[in-house]
């Protein structure tokens, strides 16, 4: 899989750079605007930019580690909520209707699969993740499954005509697999990974806290695939399999919040190339957000104090994108437009 | 005017914030969009919420102070990007275009008029205004005509079904204008309120705050009328007339950077209650921003760098406000999705 994600190529930078300041503004003055037009058109390669057919996909799980109470939900709410977003009523749905997004919902591996319905993508790994906190997660025949599962799904949006995907989770008890995961994978202590998901009493917390750290005690391979066996979810694999996908065809994907970006981290231990054509979001609530975004040297672009998934924070980003592409496309230069280009002297 | 200005009756509180609470996630998980959802809610005292008809308003005029050359640009540049903003070339336009918002643009005083053109207001108080640094920059006819002139715009928009006024802002050196403005306003020391505008020298912003503070020692009469005569800008003046407008009928007023934050700060202090209606879209790069956001104890909405004005910001916001609505309106409840309510318990 490695092999596929091509290096971005970034030969073109000075001159993406060029005709963004030859726009009738100050050099700078659109901010991460500026980046983001810069990434896009890297990505891109063509002109005018454009932004086709985005999709937001969905991916469910259920965690065995929630047998413990770590999360205020009881794991029954995993399938209500997948129902929820087929009938249209979730948060992601809002906003994905006011920014004219299409949105598909994956079964990774919730704990009661669900009868065929439209939108409904029925690819499950299993009734739910063991109990990391006791054991292994899942086999590393379920990450291969996951992950080919995962790129599967990507490719077919893609080569559908989608230039954007955008990725959310639903999987109650997911903070903790990903706090893990986010610990394992960069040896960062425990404490700075672990929040309080959906709003945690105390005692949850130190549970829950306490939990991830007798997991992390135990021996285990530290390559992004064991890591993934060993503290994953049914729907962290599949979104790290999708970003993969994704990137191998020098797509971009919009990343949402805490899990999604930990799938991302995973994804860029696999394969670095990737950490090209990914766009982060927003800056959510969750404690460990902050530590993954830091390890992926990653600027969210939104910071609306989020902390739901479901990939509400990259439905609600996808209108900078298209002003990002808007100004890049339509935007005046100082010679079209005949204002005089000053230079910003502070440098 | 100040009588006009109705208090926003907040009695529906706790029944929009049950609504907001019932709907399918955690309590407060959609962080910021919640708090403008009630906001709008307490402002629309009506179910569906709506947003029909945005229109940006740019007001345009120049300062007299730019005879020094505190800007990068010369003055010019404002009659050029007038000229930009009416031929669709600049980035409010691009913006406007991808977040489906009307855009207008009001001559408010810049130093030579342009011919009529479809979407040029003409309201010009004067060829830009006296220099600051030296006497004051109007006189205080010249506030009154403003507020009235702004005002008027805003409400022919209003009654003509715009439920949400967006403001901005073009005039070379206007920074020095607002930033004099602020210290006047709140007695917060001169270095707290100017900045670099668009990116001058460390020469340029040394002559910029003497100049700003030498005009700040010459008495004046501290009501915020006679502010605004003394140091405003004839963009600021109907700025602020503008804002008054629309609190007087009720309507959201989205403010964009450091300029229209300032305008907002004077009609406040002109009218206290007009400070319910105002949505700050979100933090420039200005220096002086976070200080006038502060007075204003605004907490704004996106924080993108942006240091352009124009309302890029403000048009940048507006899919939030779509969101905010979209989830009031649309988003089912516990009961409706048949979803397990759980109760943080974090608190």
């Amino acid at each position: 899989m490695l092999a596929e994600i091509p290096a971005l190529d970034k030969t073109a930078t000075t001159a993406i750079q060029q005709r963004i300041d030859l726009k009738t503004k100050p050099a700078g003055a659109l901010g991460k605007l500026e980046a983001l037009a810069l990434q896009l058109a890297l990505i891109q390669n063509k002109s005018p930019l454009s932004l086709n057919k985005p999709v937001l996909l969905i991916f469910a799980g259920d965690h065995g580690i929630n047998v413990h109470g770590v999360s205020i939900a009881p794991s029954a709410v995993t399938q209500q909520m997948v129902r929820n977003f087929l009938t249209g009523g979730a948060a992601a749905n809002c906003f994905c209707r006011s920014n004219g997004i299409e949105l598909a919902v994956i079964d990774a591996g919730i704990l009661s699969a669900l009868p065929d319905a439209p939108g409904l993508i029925q690819q499950s790994l299993g009734s739910g993740t063991a109990d990391f906190s006791q054991r292994p997660a899942m086999t590393l025949a379920q990450v291969d499954a996951g992950l080919a599962l995962g790129r599967h799904i990507a490719r077919q949006h893609i080569l559908a005509g989608c230039d954007l995907l955008l990725l959310g989770e639903m999987g109650i008890a997911n903070t903790s697999s990903a706090a893990a995961l986010l610990a394992a994978a960069t040896g960062l202590p425990v404490e700075t990974c672990v929040g309080r998901g959906t709003g945690i009493s105390d005692t949850q917390f130190e549970l829950k806290l306490s939990l991830i750290k007798q997991a992390l005690e135990r021996p285990y391979a530290k390559d992004p695939v064991s890591i993934l066996a060993e503290f994953g979810g049914f729907e962290l694999v599949q979104l790290c399999g999708a970003i993969l996908g994704a990137a191998a065809l020098q797509t971009p994907v919009l990343i949402d919040g805490f899990i999604v970006s930990v799938a991302a981290l995973l994804a860029c231990q696999i394969a670095p190339n990737c950490r090209d054509y990914l766009i982060f979001a927003h800056q959510g609530a969750e404690a460990g957000h902050k530590a993954v975004l830091d390890a992926l040297n990653a600027i969210p672009l939104l910071d609306l104090a989020l902390r739901l998934g479901e990939g509400t924070g990259a439905a609600l980003a996808v209108p900078l994108l298209r002003a990002a592409i808007s100004f890049y496309n339509d935007m005046a230069s100082f010679a079209d437009a005949g204002v005089t280009q000053v230079v910003d002297s502070s440098d």
